[in-house]
């Protein structure tokens, strides 16, 4: 089955933002053993669109496009859909009433066009919109056999109306040939290049597993994914390249598949039954914000302090006066009181401090502008780190941040 | 003229990398004066490639492809182009030699696939990689008036290659297109659609400058478009639609183009000279984090305490234990007395306090998920906000942050 991609939205041809919807969608759709083999972009003009449309049905079986669904002038997506189909649009009074209760449970007046919403081409397959008001368009085109998906444009609507329900439909509607099943080992802490040289032989032996790798902000993501009869078949075919890769990166491995470096700190820390209190200057409570995007920390992370100021830290970390006057705010020895110093005021079982020059002012003679030193106090002692990261201001703090939870996780392991 | 832009690579169709090459592209053009109507991906097969191509140049005057230009088999793009337009491909000497030198200056052995990259289809026009070893290549569709350009895929390739040699191409050719430019109202406050009934009558009247709405991360971006023979033109056209929109909308744009909430809340806290510190709880220290973003925040922020637990709040924030007692940890007053507290411990003018339910846990009858109370106290005196916000925990907390910084910014405007 063939499937062609097609974005909507005038935004994608000025440049302004970047498509993403089209290499997720394209990704799942091989994975489930379709072949997209065109993806193209056309502004929200009538005309256009709907030639665009024409040319797509006529090369491809499937066509699916996202954007233009909105409840604004300029969303047209569906419209042009049934146009081309020869199918009039008509008043979809469930997708009405949905969308009515999304406002009235959000206490959110509903102004009337968002009701466009509602207006849906006739005989479509109307899909929910977990995420948001507008409903996603199934358009079978009997004749030819063919068939146009109209998905929102916001790339997390996108993700989840396909994986809830697009997929499903597909898998049903053309029977998947076996099982695709895919496993990710998200490293951290080697290059790309590097971590390429250490299994190089099994990518470039491989067909079936086949491995790829995928640089994502910051960590590098190891991705098997086998073709079998069954999913068991599948899965058995990762376990056994796993069980060859695994010794020659299994220590930059921190997580699995979704499970981000935040969520395996936190299992750790649930398994040691430990308490955990950060005391952040450069990061500015990025660490604590992330270690807090999972559900259920507040088993283990008491609090934070973003110690922005000298005075902070000294005042309510507990850092000593003497100690930034002597070794200055950015040191190992701030740092290290910094753990110190959260850990006994916040009673956990680990603090960590974190201090460096996010930039792009801040930097004297030998402290550029990326230093940073981060230290860990806890059960099994107390360490420290010194990092110079480059980028700008926010790409210093990710890459802190990253690095840091990298180092607690390093530390929950030896305990 | 009308541009149509052709990336390919079997990567693409796989998802496996995400097309920065077309916004670049889009962008810079749109700059200049062209028209991109269209784009389209398409993998490394001659068959597929030439169709596309055959129906770009259908519908567009100039069609710049990228990738497919290096030394593999998989290197089609060339050899479709000319195949397209009836043209040989010859052995260009000039290009030989010089990736021959490119290899020796890195002191890297060449294999004699490189000299494919020589391969050139005949009257093309041949252009520098100063980056790299493949050359771009124009070819010029004498007949049809028509142009196809071949950039290498590699972005920094792409773009040093644009800049030095096809901008001045295009520009020398076509003369001076006139100019496009854009800029972008970003408000807050107000959803899609209602947003769009206070300036309906000027996004549907209007063709030059264009209006179009954009929902970005709960912001929604008014971009305003103007084509003019000059920038200066352009701009004027901007500034006039802009005056005429202002006083529908003003109360909810927050700022220009790239500047953001937390940059908009700095510039505003640095001009009334005034100091700031917050107290999160279901943020878990994103407002913080987000207020750091900003270069220079140090000068108004003085540090924040993320007070997860009640302990914390009670102790390090000021919250009276019988407040949280008999109101419980997420309330009003709770919100209240951690702005009030934190604004007092840490010596600042302004004092935020942020509880509530992030969830996917802890919700109670009466205080659902999504529920948030945000508070501030300065020198306008103490408020306090109730929001219900929907989505994941994730969710939650950004939209969370982006209404405390909102509401900061308003509080600020007020003193």
């Amino acid at each position: 089955m063939i499937v062609e991609l097609v974005s909507t939205g005038t935004e994608l041809l000025l440049g302004q933002i970047i498509n993403t919807n089209a290499p997720f969608l394209a990704a799942r759709l091989n994975e489930l053993g379709f072949s997209v083999l065109y993806q193209t972009s056309v502004g929200d003009n009538r005309e256009r669109m709907k030639n665009v449309l024409r040319t797509a049905l006529e090369r491809a079986d499937i066509v699916i496009t996202s954007g233009g669904l909105g409840p604004t002038q300029g969303d047209i997506t569906k419209e042009v859909t049934a146009a081309l189909l020869n199918k009039s649009m008509y008043f979809h009074e469930d997708s009405a009433e949905r969308i009515k209760r999304y406002f009235a449970e959000r206490r959110i007046c509903m102004s009337d066009n968002n009701l466009r919403q509602a207006m849906m081409p006739e005989g479509a397959k109307i899909v929910e919109n977990t995420c948001g008001t507008a409903p996603g368009v199934i358009v079978e085109d009997q004749t030819a056999g063919k068939i146009i998906i109209n998905l929102p444009g916001p790339p997390h609507e996108l993700s989840a109306m396909f994986e809830t329900s697009i997929a499903p439909y597909l898998k049903e509607k053309y029977g998947v040939q076996g099982a695709i099943v895919s496993k990710v080992l998200r490293t951290y802490g080697l290059g790309e290049s590097a971590l390429e040289e250490r299994i190089k032989k099994y990518i470039l032996s491989q067909s079936n597993p086949t491995l790829a790798l995928l640089a994502r902000n910051g960590e590098i993501h190891v991705r098997i994914t086998a073709r079998a009869a069954s999913e068991t078949d599948a899965l058995q075919l990762i376990v056994n390249l796993e069980g060859q890769i695994r010794p020659l990166i299994n220590e930059y491995i921190f997580g699995i598949d979704d499970e981000t470096m935040e969520k395996s700190v936190g299992s750790l820390l649930l398994a040691k039954d430990l308490t955990i209190a950060l005391a952040e200057s450069c990061t500015g409570g990025l660490v604590t914000s992330r270690i807090t995007d999972v559900p259920g920390s507040s088993r283990y992370l008491t609090g934070a302090v973003v110690c922005y100021s000298n005075e902070i830290k000294v005042t309510h970390v507990g850092v000593p006066e003497n100690i930034i006057a002597t070794e200055g705010a950015v040191s190992p020895k701030t740092a290290e009181s910094m753990a110190q110093g959260i850990k006994e005021k916040y009673f956990t079982d680990i603090g960590i401090g974190i201090t460096g020059i996010a930039g792009p002012d801040g930097a004297t003679a030998g402290k550029p502008v990326g230093l940073v030193y981060i230290a860990i106090d806890g059960p099994a002692g107390r360490v420290g780190y010194q990092h110079y990261f480059n980028g700008n201001r926010t790409d210093v703090k990710h890459r802190t941040a990253l690095a840091a939870l990298n180092h607690l996780r390093q530390y929950l392991l030896t305990i």
